[in-house]
C-alpha cells in the first residue's frame, strides 16, 4: 500500500474570486453549485474541463466525479458531439424558427425511448417536469399532482425544498407519497378524492443527503395500474438519472411506460437542453397548452444532442459507466474495510451514493469528501455522484487513493467503527 | 418607383419537414416560434443566419426583422462576441461549477445597470420573472404580485395567456392592473388588502396583438412612489426590450429605477442566458431563495454576455438600431401613404409595431406579411418586430420593396381607405 501524502493546494485565485462574487451575487454563489455549504477543500470556480478531469482557477487538477452534476456523460468535449455542435454553429443557432435538426432529434428520440410518440424541447430540467404536469392537468382537466415526499423535481415555487419565496398556493395542488410504498400512494389519490391528473416519480429515489433506492418492479408496475385505473398520467422525472440507467427509458427494463417523461442535462452531453416526450394520448393536450422559451428551439444543442444520444448507443456508453461504476464501488468497499471504516453504497454504481452510516450532520462524510478534493478528487458529501463514460481505470485508482486518504481522515477523526 | 415582381419561393423542404415535425411534435410546432396560425408564406424551419440575414431549409433568404424574437442584436455570428464564445469553450462550458467569468460578468452588469449591486443568471427569461417574484416574496413576506393585464411575463402557470393546463391556485396571488394607470394600479393594491410583494411592470406595454405604448414618466414615477409607500418591489421585466431601449436599465433616461430587473433575449447575443438584477436592499432574500438549474452556470453564454455588453456600447448599438429604425418607420409611413393604406406604428423605432386601424382579425397585417415574406423579408402580423444593429440601409431597402408589395396587396384586397 503506498504512503498517500497530503495535497493540501494552492487556493489563491479562487479566494480571490470568492470575495469578488460576495459582492455581486448575493451570498456569493447560488444553487446546486455553490460550494457554500461544503468543506473548503472544494473549489468554487473552475477554469477548464477535459473528458472527466476538471481544474480549477489555481491551476490544480481533478478526477470529478460529479460530472457537472449530470451533464457530463461522454465526458468533456467529446469528439462527435463537438463537431456536430460547431457544423450547426457554423450555420445558425438561436434563429426566428428551429432548424432542421430540431424534427431530426424529435424522431430519434421517439425512435429510442419506448413510450414516446412525440418530443417537445426547451432549456431547463424544470421546464420539463413544469410541462409535464400542464399536459397532464390540460389531458385530464384535474389539479392534483402526486409525488414523493422529499424528491426534487425542480427548483421552482412549485417544489423548491426551501419555503423562501414560495406561497402556500404554489404547493395546494400537489399531494405527498412515499418512494416505493403503493400503499401511500393509495391514500395520496383518496386524500385528492380522485381528482388527480398526474403521479409524478424518478426512475429511481435520489433524494440528496440520503441513501438512495432502487425502485421494486412491483411498485413500478402498482404505479402504471394504479394510472390507468384513476386516469392520470405517470410521469417520469428522467431528469437526473436519463441515459445512464439505460439507453431508452429508465423503466424499459423492467417492463413499466410512463405517459410523459421529462429529460434534460445528460442529453446533450452538456449542451443545454431539456426534453418532453410523450405518448399519443397526451399529444392533443399537449398541442393545446402555450409553453416557449426564447432559447428552446436553438439549432446548436439540438445537434449536440442528435451526436450525443447516437454516441451513448454506438460506443455503449451505459456499459462503460456500469464497468468503471463498479470498478469504483468495489474499491472503495475495500478501502473502507480497509480503513475500519464503515460506509454506504446505494443506488446504480453509474450514479453512486456513498454515505456513513449514522453521520450526524454528513460531518464524516465532509471529512472524506475534504480529504478526497486535497488529493485532486471531486466527490459530493451529500448529493449522488455521477460517472461518465470517459472514466478511466486509471482514473478509479486515483480516486481510491484519494479514498483512502479520506477514509483514514475519517478513522482518525471519528475513531474504528 | 420600382416594379416589383412577386416572387413565390419554393417551400418543397420546408413542406417536407413540416410533415415529419407533425408525427413527432405535438400540433406539428409550439411556442411562439410556430408558424402554425401564420400565413403559408412563412417558413417553419431556417437553415442558416447571417449578420441581419436568414436562410430558410429551401435556400429563401430573408430579411429578418424578428431577429429571433430578440436574441440577435449584434447580428448573428457578430465577431466579438463569436470569439469569446469560442476562445471560452476551448476551457470548458458545462463544468461542475462557474467560471471566472461568472463574477466577470455580475461585475460588468452591476457596473452598466445604475439600480443594479448584485446578480443571478439563469437561463429563460421565465426563469428570471419567477426569480423575482420569489426574490420579492421572501423580502417583503408577502404572496401578492401585481401585474399589468394583458402583459406577457412568461409562459409558466403563473402567467401563460393560455389556460389549458393552468390551475386556478396558479393565479391565486394575482392582482392586475393597467398600464400607464395608477388610479387602477391603486385600486389593485387596495383589492389585494395591502399585501403586495411586488408590482411587475415592462419598460413598455408591448402586448402581442396589441399597438405599443410607451410608458407615460408620471406613470413611473407614481409607480416607485406606490411601491416605496408600501414597501413592495418594484420588478421591471426587461426580458424583451432590454438593451434596446438604453445601454442600461430601460428607464434609466427617465430616471426611476426597479428595485429588480429581469433580462434575458439579447445580453448574451443568441446564446442561452437570463439574469436577475437587484438592488442591496432585497441581496439577503436573494441569498434565501433557492433557484438553479443545470446549465445556469454555464461560462460560454456568460462570455458571450461580457462581450454582448461590451460591444453595445463600444459600438454604439443602441443609436445605430436607433437610425435604422428611424429610416424603416419612415419609409414604411412613406410607402402605405402612397398605397393609400392607414396604418398605425407604435413603441420605439428599433422595437417596431406596424397595425392596420380596424384590422378585423388581422386580416390586413396577415396580407402585408405574407407579401413581404414572399418578396424576402421577415415582418410579423401580431408581434413587435426587433431591430439589430446589423440592419443596413440596404436591408431597409429591401424591406420597403417588400412592403410596398405588401401595402398593395392590402389595397387590393381591403380597398382604398
Amino acid at each position: 500500500m503506498t504512503e498517500v501524502i497530503s495535497q493540501r493546494r494552492i487556493r489563491a485565485a479562487d479566494t480571490a474570486l470568492r470575495e469578488r462574487a460576495r459582492a455581486v451575487i448575493p451570498g456569493g454563489m447560488y444553487g446546486h453549485l455553490s460550494v457554500n455549504a461544503l468543506p473548503a477543500e472544494y473549489p468554487q470556480f473552475y477554469q477548464r474541463a477535459e473528458a472527466a478531469h476538471v481544474w480549477d482557477v489555481d491551476g490544480n487538477e481533478y478526477v470529478d466525479f460529479m460530472c457537472s452534476f449530470g451533464p457530463n456523460l461522454l465526458g468533456h468535449k467529446h469528439p462527435k458531439v463537438e463537431q456536430a455542435a460547431a457544423a450547426q454553429a457554423a450555420l445558425g443557432n438561436t434563429m426566428s424558427g428551429p432548424g432542421p435538426v430540431m424534427v431530426e432529434l424529435a424522431e430519434l428520440l421517439v425512435g429510442r425511448v419506448a413510450h414516446a410518440d412525440w418530443a417537445i424541447f426547451a432549456k431547463n430540467g424544470t421546464d420539463a417536469t413544469t410541462v409535464c404536469l400542464m399536459v397532464a392537468r390540460a389531458a385530464t382537466g384535474r389539479p392534483t399532482v402526486l409525488a414523493a415526499a422529499g424528491a426534487y423535481h425542480g427548483a421552482v415555487p412549485w417544489f423548491s425544498h426551501r419555503p423562501d419565496g414560495v406561497t402556500a398556493q404554489d404547493r395546494a395542488n400537489f399531494r405527498y407519497y412515499r418512494f416505493n410504498d403503493i400503499a401511500s400512494v393509495e391514500r395520496a389519490v383518496e386524500e385528492a378524492g380522485g381528482d388527480v391528473a398526474a403521479i409524478i416519480v424518478s426512475p429511481l429515489r435520489h433524494d440528496a443527503g440520503f441513501d438512495q433506492e432502487m425502485v421494486r418492479p412491483e411498485f413500478a408496475r402498482q404505479l402504471r395500474e394504479l394510472c390507468d385505473r384513476i386516469g392520470a398520467a405517470l410521469i417520469m422525472d428522467e431528469v437526473r438519472a436519463g441515459f445512464r440507467l439505460h439507453d431508452g427509458g429508465s423503466w424499459e427494463p423492467i417492463g413499466v411506460a410512463p405517459d410523459l417523461s421529462a429529460w434534460s442535462k445528460a442529453i446533450a452531453n452538456g449542451y443545454p437542453l431539456a426534453a418532453i416526450l410523450g405518448s399519443a394520448r397526451y399529444a392533443e393536450a399537449a398541442a393545446r397548452i402555450f409553453v416557449t422559451g426564447s432559447f428552446w428551439f436553438q439549432s446548436v444543442p439540438m445537434a449536440a444532442a442528435v451526436a450525443t444520444i447516437t454516441a451513448i448507443r454506438e460506443e455503449s456508453a451505459v456499459p462503460a459507466m456500469i464497468r468503471i461504476g463498479a470498478l469504483l464501488r468495489e474499491g472503495l468497499e475495500r478501502e473502507a474495510a480497509e480503513a475500519g471504516v464503515q460506509i454506504s453504497q446505494t443506488g446504480p454504481v453509474q450514479v453512486p451514493n456513498l454515505s456513513f452510516p449514522g453521520d450526524e450532520n454528513y460531518a464524516q462524510a465532509f471529512a472524506f469528501c475534504a480529504a478526497a478534493a486535497d488529493h485532486g478528487v471531486i466527490f459530493h458529501p451529500r448529493h449522488n455522484w455521477f460517472l461518465s463514460a470517459a472514466h478511466t481505470e486509471s482514473d478509479v485508482e486515483r480516486a481510491l487513493v484519494a479514498a483512502r486518504a479520506g477514509f483514514r481522515a475519517v478513522r482518525e477523526r471519528f475513531g474504528r467503527q
